[in-house]
């Protein structure tokens, strides 16, 4: 019997993160990538040279593609109805004859041509992998997933993705969505005042700083894992990272000591991590039916150790990673793994997934 | 008696204003300019090239320059001292010979090499010339200046500046700077919520829209009047502001109708015009000695009427805009005359300012 070897796509507006999962008992995860695309910046018409990249790095020909999307949202588009279109002809280029199956809101796929004609059925979509993921890992529980850019709360519970939105827009209006992340979330939109010198102080509006000049300062991540672009173009050395967050209260590194910068930095943390704990207080008071316990969380993505972890602490959840839970390792681009590891329980049976 | 020319600069860090006023009695506004220059954007090695461009436009030969900015607080520096050197530097090289005045936060001009020595005298210190001609203009009274990025709110009583802050920094924590103006801001920094359909919606972090989106879809400017860069490269017409509008809850113009995108402007107007009389009250409040009254405003910038207007309204100032009190047109850059007349005084002694 011959095999078949999917490629799982998560295109992203910042990020397309990729897996190739191989249909079997086990599953197997033959290889995986993240490629740092900026959609609005670099513009739709990079795409496909961009898909191309993902596979010379993978290095793997795939039979079949799992696709899900979430760059149909960025200002690249007039609408969600053009990002999908584009999104969904490109890849059907880059993978001619191929088949395309692309994840819906409700956790089915969709062919291309009936995701072209229900576009908010499928954009925004990748939420759905991670969620079915952690209904498989924990039966009943809370995806805690907090990427560079946004945070996914999700409720699963008895195995089914419990969520109240589907759409962006209701995700958000739920708490599902929230729009804060652990790298690129611009200062000015997490808070309106900081404490400088002692006194509550009104910040720039100006895109002057971002949550992981934050993080890096608190040594939450390495200059390494700081893995996109900085706010002001400049490095990301630890004195790079002061320099931007003295700018927020309209001052600089001469002007404001380190201590005085650790200060705002550790305020900016706790108003971040309340940001989450808020949603994630909303999804559960709204989790039904009622009976059912939720006690333990799906803790994902870059911020999980030091915003999905203590958040989860906070309502007296039980944290896992998904490395507690399966031999993969934590640097593995979750929902695109998710994503595959979905397909090929869909296409060849329900098993586990190895690395 | 030969004439005096005076080049007045006013280096932001969106804009370059310029006026050439003639020293006489009364003083005479020869020309004015404003040469869009997002530094931050076209890099401080262009400031050169930007200075010629507004001499080219100006046509008119000066004898002395006046000079202050607000660009050094752009990340095109690391801190104020470098973007204070740089700027002044630059502007000896453009206008070599020349005697060049430098306007302190305390109200004096500065040598050159003073101000290079005491950046933080001469940073952000534009506010003090429209301070200054709010004084003469109107002796006790409250300037609010709503440019396209910021707002100054600077208490005037008896003639004189009596402003709390200097610096930026303490600027904002008097109120007397607020980071919000009629054009550019991001409106993820101007709240944190918007209502959607009925629904107090959290709104995405990115820069999606702009102050000036909902200002043009308010009728409160013109596609001529929204003079700055959009969110996202496009165009500014209403059908571009609303998608634009739409984003910022992570929906588009299919999913939300015109009307919900009306009311989410209506809502951010009354944000920001909350957001000015806050200020504005706090200012009152600091007002000393306690037994001079305010009661009028000078309203200055592209926001004058539909910002600052209302907001003196709210707390029943009268509010004058300098045509009422000059011959000057509305459409001159007002700091840049302000200061241009600011040094004519000082030189020339006191007079008027005609057109």
């Amino acid at each position: 019997m011959s095999t078949l070897l999917i490629s799982a796509l998560d295109v992203g507006g910042v990020n397309i993160k990729a897996a190739v999962v191989e249909v079997g008992k086990p599953h197997r995860l033959l290889g995986f990538c993240t490629h740092y695309f900026p959609i609005w910046k670099i513009g739709k018409e990079g795409l496909g040279d961009a898909l191309n990249q993902v596979n010379k790095t993978l290095r793997l020909e795939c039979d079949v593609v799992a696709l899900t999307m979430t760059a149909e949202l960025s200002d690249a588009y007039q609408t969600k109805r053009e990002g999908v279109e584009h999104i969904v002809d490109t890849v059907q280029k880059i993978y001619r004859g191929k088949p395309i199956y692309v994840l819906s809101t409700s956790g089915s796929f969709f062919h291309t041509e009936a995701s072209i004609k229900a576009p908010l059925e499928v954009a925004g979509a990748n939420w759905v992998a991670t969620a079915w993921l952690a209904g498989k890992l924990l039966n009943s529980c809370i995806v805690i997933d907090v990427g560079s850019t946004t945070t996914d709360i999700i409720p699963v519970l008895r195995g089914r993705v419990a969520a109240k939105g589907k759409t962006d827009l209701e995700r958000l209006q739920n708490g599902e969505l929230v729009y804060t992340g652990a790298l690129r979330t611009n200062l000015a939109a997490l808070t309106r005042k900081v404490p400088a010198n002692g006194v509550l102080t009104p910040i720039s509006a100006e895109h002057f700083a971002s949550t992981g000049d934050v993080h890096l300062i608190l040594k939450h991540i390495s200059e390494d894992e700081f893995t996109v672009e900085t706010a002001d173009g400049r490095g990301r050395s630890l004195g790079e990272a002061y320099a931007r967050l003295a700018r927020i209260v309209c001052a600089d590194v001469e002007m404001l000591s380190k201590e005085a910068l650790d200060k705002i930095a550790r305020y900016l943390y706790k108003v971040q991590l309340n940001q989450i704990v808020d949603a994630l207080k909303k999804v559960l008071r709204g989790v039904e039916p009622k009976d059912v316990k939720v006690e333990s969380c799906l803790t994902l993505g870059i911020g999980r150790c030091f915003l999905a972890k203590p958040a989860a602490a906070k309502l007296g959840l039980r944290a896992y990673e998904l490395s507690d839970l399966t031999t993969l390792k934590p640097s593995i681009p979750e929902t695109a793994v998710a994503l595959g590891w979905l397909l090929a329980s869909k296409l060849g049976g329900d098993a586990d997934l190895c690395m």
